[in-house]
């Protein structure tokens, strides 16, 4: 057993305090990248047991970061998100065990191959190393995050909002417990010990080498700042400004169904569209009904010239609305002249999130999904599928919009890198 | 046609000439990313054809550059990079033709799978946009950089070194002459028009988003610049401190074969062999002969006090030793307590590029090759095989240590990112 670590306000050096914490979860992770699965999975076991029996202890350090935050003026908006419920820390629980149930990504060899001279090289993974996950308010990132790097052999760095100090350090209670139980070092999971936002900025610096990647979660000014300020790689997406281009060729039923869904099933989340594109060639069928039925859901609509002809309920569209991701009931509308400015449209105002197209022309969606340079294209389905879950990773630390490693909904698979195993005979080069 | 880019030195406006290119490069990407398999071949077939057909203005732009260096009191071996002959230029168009046969990456379906709704998602290689290649003396680097960015469907901007610019300008030419008739857009490779050195600093900070990655061909300095300033991300090496270990179940004959070719094939790659180390339970066997060997071989060998007393002729090593990559006819050598030792050794002293274990005992190799945390790890083979060609790839931009995206010999399918493309008949979330 190491000594604990220096804790907790008024931290006299805090960048040391830091650097030591980072070398703490670099050695944690050289075992963590050689534990078994089994020994992986006996520590997500006994940390859903902990969270479970650990509920009221949870709940009542919860209950001290709402009071403080209440008492400070929060908003409620935040003070939900900040809040946890003994049905949220179910939830989180089943997320523990949903991880636990994944393949294990660590050690799958992808690729393998035998060269002319006899050597056979295989492409094996590994995990990445360190990552920091910088939240906000939600302590439940602590857990998901937390197990998801665990369950792809790396070690974590978890720094939440300091207004969820409390109830993070609690849910990390629970974490240490299951990583003990299951003989690993306690670094691998490691919450920053103090609420001094000067932590951020240190993370941010890679602490020499200390953090390998930073995912941030949370809303726009965290992850606009983690992206300025990196020096070391981003997992992350600033923002989804999606688009819904409904085809002169579409099935007008399933765009109407594709459209309401891809607004407002959850117009907060980041796969929900904020700009519907209608095809002028099939708009004089398509455009009213469409528009209608947004309004009539409790959508505000707002419009080009076109789309204000449609419906007299509809705003009128300033430039920037096409640019805005409003995670609200509002959604942008323009009529275009055909799929190639559907594109354009996109290709100027999207941010590489997840885009969707519906037709019955097998051609043209082809084409956009060929085109349209999102991390998701999806052809008849809605872009709220956006969504690890949705497309069968068990979990996501989140979604990236960047090309660099991981892209799209990044699950336990995409936090680990590679290596090359070759076997030979006493293979020389010539 | 657009209008050509100002060129060359005494530029008044470094910053908007390097933006502009920057703006061209990403909109040929556009274009290129799209662009069939079969019009990148005709542009490298012409490419190949135009570098054979330019032979003589190539060698006489490149006699100005030697005679400008030699004149200026370069050294020999830096004369010697820079220098083109009649054969190097065939080498160079033997390589274009060599990318025109490895298979296109983009467009190529790495996964599919159905979901439970129907659904069906398949992760498709995409390109990642614009690179930039900042190279040395060597002026091959400019054909051989150019095409396997290009057959990788990226755009690249190409920045050699200042004393062999008339030489990359002519090779250049030939590149853009097959891009023409390939009707392929001419910014896809860019050679920046100038020899000032600012432009390097500039390409550095990603140009508000012109550069997605950056390839830094040449040495140390060089290389730890750019890792140290970039602003985006960088596939590079800095060095490469590779390790051989002779465990006692090695087959002696073996391990002399496999050290003297890791060590002295070509003693300047950077697969190369910096380091010796044989474990202890087989040193009475192993050591004399191997020390004997490499000396005889004409190879300086630096060692521990048991190398020491192996060989008369063994110099003493010091502690700087375990970590200097020789690039020359040296080796540092050590007596290790076992596997256990030599793995901590590695991870000491080691880089991550390439390291190899000489054994008959298959659990110890295992070991080996799980624990050390290497790019390439190899059993019974020279670790000289570090090296794009000799893993199949055709061709290579270079060797990565990071774990970031690309790992190990870069070759045109890790110059490549991914998107999700969904195929749905009406699906929404529930």
């Amino acid at each position: 057993m190491t000594a604990p670590l220096k804790a907790i306000d008024g931290n006299a050096d805090l960048p040391a305090l830091m650097t030591e914490l980072a070398a703490r979860a670099r050695a944690a992770a050289r075992v963590l990248a050689l534990a078994s699965p089994e020994q992986k999975n006996k520590a997500l076991d006994a940390m859903e047991r902990a969270i479970r029996a650990s509920a009221p202890a949870i709940l009542a350090a919860n209950a001290e970061d709402v009071a403080e935050v209440r008492a400070a003026g929060a908003t409620s908006a935040f003070i939900d998100r900040l809040t946890l419920t003994p049905a949220r820390i179910d939830a989180m629980a089943d997320g523990v065990a949903t991880v636990r149930g994944i393949a294990d990504p660590i050690g799958a060899v992808t690729e393998s191959w035998q060269r002319p001279n006899g050597m056979t090289i295989e492409r094996v993974r590994v995990p990445l190393g360190v990552i920091a996950v910088i939240f906000e308010s939600r302590p439940n990132v602590a857990a998901d995050a937390g197990v998801l790097c665990l369950k792809s052999g790396n070690a974590v760095i978890l720094r939440g909002g300091s207004d969820s100090f409390r109830s993070c350090r609690a849910i990390h209670d629970c974490l240490v417990q299951g990583l003990r139980e299951a003989g690993l070092p306690e670094a691998a999971i490691t919450l920053v010990p103090t609420r001094d936002r000067a932590a951020v900025g240190l993370l941010l610096t890679g602490l020499n080498g200390g953090v390998d990647v930073i995912v941030p979660r949370g809303g726009k000014s965290l992850v606009a700042r983690v992206e300025a300020e990196a020096r070391v790689p981003v997992f992350a997406h600033l923002e989804g400004v999606n688009h819904v281009y409904v085809d002169h060729s579409a099935n007008l039923e399933m765009a109407k169904k594709i459209v309401l869904n891809a607004k407002m099933r959850r117009p907060g989340v980041c796969g929900a569209a904020e700009t519907l594109l209608v095809d002028r060639a099939g708009a004089a069928a398509s455009l009213k009904p469409l528009v209608a039925m947004l309004i009539d859901a409790g959508c505000e609509v707002r419009g080009d010239t076109a789309v204000q002809h449609a419906d007299s309920r509809v705003k009128p569209a300033s430039e920037e609305d096409w640019d805005t991701e409003y995670e609200d009931a509002i959604i942008a509308a323009r009529v275009v002249d055909g799929l190639d400015e559907a594109i354009a449209h996109i290709h100027n105002h999207g941010s590489h999130h997840t885009d969707a197209i519906v037709t019955e022309d097998a051609a043209a969606a082809e084409k956009f999904l060929n085109e349209v340079d999102s991390a998701i294209v999806l052809h008849n389905a809605s872009t709220q599928f956006a969504d690890g879950g949705e497309f069968g990773f068990g979990a996501e630390i989140g979604i990236a919009t960047g090309k660099f490693h991981a892209r799209g909904p990044v699950g336990a698979e995409q936090l680990t890198s590679f290596k090359y195993r070759v076997h030979g005979t006493g293979q020389t080069r010539p």
